[in-house]
């Protein structure tokens, strides 16, 4: 079973880790380094000429993308948060490479190329920067994301070079827009709703729009005592209005997500007034349109919360990054891979952030979602099964053989 | 005036502070020390004889005190909070010393003895401890009390001594319950009741009970993006019906208020489900059987909001402390002496504690409100008007001629 295959050569990868609990494999670190030749040797083993690139990117291509043919990219990262799993990332780079591998021992040649990427950073776990690589590829690179810093003071910049790699080439990474069909990632879903609805597989929508708002509630400390309780200017309870009225949105719009993660108050004593509070609003969701109406109606009802609660309430948004639709093409024909499966093809958004966040500015992007065990991510207890791991590589094998008809390539 | 006479000895009382905002004057320093002369002056004025007692109290005593007369014990607090106000406390004593200064100039003969006492330490300040000097008087004196420290890691038993009180004496100040008619304490209100109602000062009719409790609500981190809203066990949000509960029941019940003061939350962070709630509820009110409904309509809603958001809640007594009625004599004189100032004679609870508290182990106790601008009290801005103070004064003194006749003692 290619599942078990694969399910294996994970079971190898994650012991390049820190040790400690989980898999422990940061960006440029030596655990970084010393998984590459596993990875490489797949890569052999499926017949791809593999290299590091000026990012740190693990590549591997086959000879017609050696050849300048039409390219489809697939792949995923190779790195971990601390104490992560061993299938966030790294599923999607040793399915794609095993997937090509069967391919070739099937003796079914595909009319266009095919490149895989092991990105080396995503999760953004060492640096403040993230999606270096993916950037790279798409032609974004911001030299300034090199002077991004570790814990020790080492740059992005320094790290590359210590790797092995050349960071003034990493402008000339851009692939040829013309050049590239798309990219396709698999990727555990990091949540539950696979599993609730006892599916092996999905097909992402799109990769989900981030908005981040600081909210200030300014009430006034008194004696908790000798205050009545109509005659308060209470922060905190002025902050649970707040909650409720983001977890109430976001509960009732389909298409969106959202939370109050974060929470600070003062002077945080039993016995005083809350007096200020700041907290964070996030909410999440594909599309743009959901997300800007769910922030109307959240922003739009702290005025009335001011005047109930007897507060000041201010607002402020600290990020926002726009949602990446999936191109229809791939949607479709992931769908029908998986419904040849005999399995539902369920559409489902991602709300993390992906590669293909990156990979979006170059190309058509697609991503395989597959379940994991109580939609638990970036834990030591990740877990996926080997059966939908070969679902997964079912479907991405029926999957590459519909891109050439779809794509009008009719062979070599 | 005699509120003015008040007011200006309290602006000399306040000279002695430490330096900075507002008014810093601890139980045992040098500026309780410094102090001293000036309040044992202010009673010499009063025709009373003082002394610094074992406990570090100013005692003042008429004659008939002296004597061994049924006697009343009026007085407040010296002591105040770091970068407190000029009245909490010490408007008490410097009102009380002066009440008695007025009746002997008007030749008024009160038929029982006057006992004036400028507790140490109300406010528990400097020591873990408090109430030492009031506990004291009412035999309540807790010798483990003594071995509380300071910053310094200096006992109270030495900062005593130091003071060149004997610790070991303070068993002896206990008094005897049949010679004592009762304690009279005026001080700010420190709440903003009187001033919403335009009047100068109040009748109060207990001093609160208050319990503590704290809540631990464990929900499940989760990532905030993949987690579906219908499926999050988010700890945050339960903290906030939490909070609206304690809200809602204080708000709806007469006699009680309550507050959440301080919460904190784990992991705390933009992009996670809140996991783990860690809040307070404080609950005070005067009357006993309030407070234990109010905290029964609490508790009882925690399964409930447990359920509803699938988090796990936990509650806990960590504090109770009884409240303590005022005597009803006392009660009905200063309300009808109120009355005769042509002001409604209105009666509130005193939601902070007071050295009543201990008191009312030895004697019936009552309290004089005056009010205090925007209830502010633990504070440098704290404010009191010299036209207040009289009418306190003016109060007091209508009440004290009553007393005699109220509690059957005909003269001398």
């Amino acid at each position: 079973m290619l599942g078990q295959l694969i399910y294996d050569r994970l079971e190898d990868a994650a012991t390049h880790s820190l040790p400690g609990p989980g898999v422990t494999r940061l960006f440029l670190s030596d655990e970084h380094r010393a998984v590459t030749p596993l990875i490489r040797d797949w890569m052999t083993k499926a017949g791809l000429t593999s290299e590091i690139d000026a990012a740190g990117n693990i590549v591997g291509r086959d000879q017609k993308a050696l050849d300048g043919a039409p390219t489809l990219i697939m792949g995923s990262h190779q790195d971990t948060v601390v104490s992560g799993g061993k299938y966030d990332g790294m599923l999607g780079v040793a399915l794609s490479i095993a997937v090509i591998e069967q391919l070739n021992k099937s003796g079914i040649d595909l009319p266009f190329g095919i490149e895989i990427v092991a990105f080396g950073d995503e999760e953004g776990t060492r640096f403040q920067s993230t999606l270096v690589g993916s950037r790279a590829l798409a032609g974004k690179h911001d030299p300034k994301s090199l002077e991004a810093t570790d814990d020790k003071g080492i740059s992005v910049a320094d790290a590359l070079r210590a790797f092995g790699c050349r960071p003034e080439d990493i402008a000339g990474l851009k692939r040829d827009k013309a050049n590239v069909l798309g990219f396709i990632e698999t990727h555990i879903e990091q949540g539950p709703v696979l599993e609730k609805r006892d599916l092996p597989v999905g097909v992402v929508t799109a990769l989900t729009g981030i908005e981040r708002h600081r909210i200030r509630i300014q009430g006034k400390a008194s004696h908790a005592g000798t205050t009545p309780m109509n005659d308060r200017h209470d922060a905190l309870v002025a902050a649970a209005d707040v909650i409720h009225q983001v977890e109430g949105i976001c509960s009732m719009t389909d298409g969106m997500v959202g939370v109050v993660g974060k929470i600070e108050v003062s002077p945080n004593a039993v016995n005083v007034i809350p007096d200020h509070v700041d907290l964070t609003i996030e909410l999440r969701a594909p599309e743009r349109i959901v997300r800007v109406n769910g922030r109307g109606q959240i922003l739009s009802a702290l005025p009335n919360i001011a005047t109930n609660r007897r507060v000041e309430i201010s607002a402020d948004l600290t990020y926002e990054a726009e949602g990446v639709p999936c191109a229809n093409w791939i949607m479709d024909g992931l769908g029908q891979a998986i419904g040849e499966q005999g399995i539902e093809p369920f559409r489902l958004f991602s709300g993390a952030g992906h590669d293909g966040l990156a990979m979006h500015d170059l190309c058509d992007i697609g991503m395989l979602f597959v379940r994991c065990r109580d939609g638990l991510s970036h834990h030591p207890d990740e877990a996926v099964t080997p059966e939908d791991i070969d679902v997964a590589a079912r479907v991405l094998i029926d999957f590459l053989q519909m891109v050439g008809p779809i794509k009008g390539i009719s062979g070599t």
